[in-house]
């Protein structure tokens, strides 16, 4: 997917914030179900969540204000009660911004961990796979 | 209530983002409660919410990351199916950095307005008060 | 422009938490900008600011997690030292959301109120506009 | 430090969201300066910043709406070009909510990493340490 650096997602040193990525991430996790179509919306409609169990963020190279990222994600892992994705965020001439990877556990309303139940592990199992190649001439 | 400026609430104007102040006053809303041994966590269990239908802030002068802030904060009305807030945010030297006002309606859980229950409304009536005077030597 | 509601930006209500809406209200000018050939980014890096001098917002209807809205954006005035902004939010169905309004002052790097440049002025004075009309069927 | 969960920082789940936690593990480094007799906000306003290289937080137990959390936090690491700090972050009744860790690089005002001024590494050099031994009966 792809998104602006909003001016509120700025902080004092004239860059993006570094927490911003965090929801970055989150927004290209439902974009990359929706291209699979599938739907985080119907998934936590049916009480369901993928809780956040890690998040690790490197970064590489500033984003700016109104800079349009390119957000690369994948699902690298799918078990019963986990998942892992990864994700790389690329800015204005091809310059990796930043990359990182997430975890998570399959929890119900109460925010007990479950067993990801058959209809989505089904629905999602297809789609594990490496992280995409690097696009060329990116040198981090 | 005091609070500090964040560095994630600055953005690249080097003061604090506009949008922070609703957030503050959301937090100044609570603390006035729990300063007259209420609480919004309990309202908020007991299926209630006060959900907000207007917004007004006026900004008068900057804050700026790591300022400690008073927010002064008042409830100057109170119905069965309203409730008003008043707030002044004070910066160092006593500047005043912006006042606004919220409005407010009872919902249930679904979001539907409600009339506030009889517990909630006796618990607040005896609080609905006038915003505190300003402070001497306040020039705003 | 049209914006998905993020994940991060739900509260425990189970909606869009009241703050995003200035969010939303800014990234709404920015684009407004844009698709008049204008640039915000390059108004700031001539080291100009439209500073928020008050914000009102109404809230009609919740917003939902992953709903598409469309913020319709104007600029209802234009003067040396102030401009104004008005905004309407719609979701899914075409319900208005929230509608509220933005005034502004010209700043310069040090956060001085000053004259909006010629150039500037002279950029944005024909973009002076009433709110657009109402879209058919709106019912609020 | 101590912080309260505000509401904004809620999401749906009914949970503190999980992009909170990089902010508070912020402010915390924030404070732990202060504590010292150190200002992030003078090393800011001599032109010096310490960017985030990297994040990384493990979330162990839910924080909820209204929570008063610690946040324990350590420098472990300090080089001319390099820093790091530790957090653990610790809810009601001793529970452990988050740990994690990030690193730093001094840069200037353009963002180039630099080597920390002497004045700046003479004041902190003092206070690297390793992180705080678990509270007893802290099982995670």
């Amino acid at each position: 997917m792809n998104l602006r650096v909003r001016f509120a997602e700025t902080d004092q040193m004239g860059v993006a914030h570094h927490g911003a990525y965090v929801v970055w991430f989150e927004a290209a996790r439902v974009e990359w179900m929706r291209e699979r179509g599938l739907s985080y919306r119907e998934l936590e409609a049916s009480g369901l969540s993928m809780a956040v169990k890690e998040v690790t963020i490197r970064y590489r190279k500033a984003a700016y204000f109104d800079d349009l990222l390119r957000i690369d994600c994948a699902m690298t892992e799918l078990r019963s009660r986990h998942a892992a994705f990864r994700y790389r965020l690329t800015g204005p001439g091809g310059r990796t911004v930043a990359d990182g990877h997430t975890t998570h556990v399959p929890t119900d309303r109460s925010g007990r961990a479950v067993r990801l139940p058959a209809v989505w592990a089904e629905a999602l199992v297809g789609h594990v796979e490496p992280m995409p190649d690097r696009p060329s001439g990116d040198a981090a």
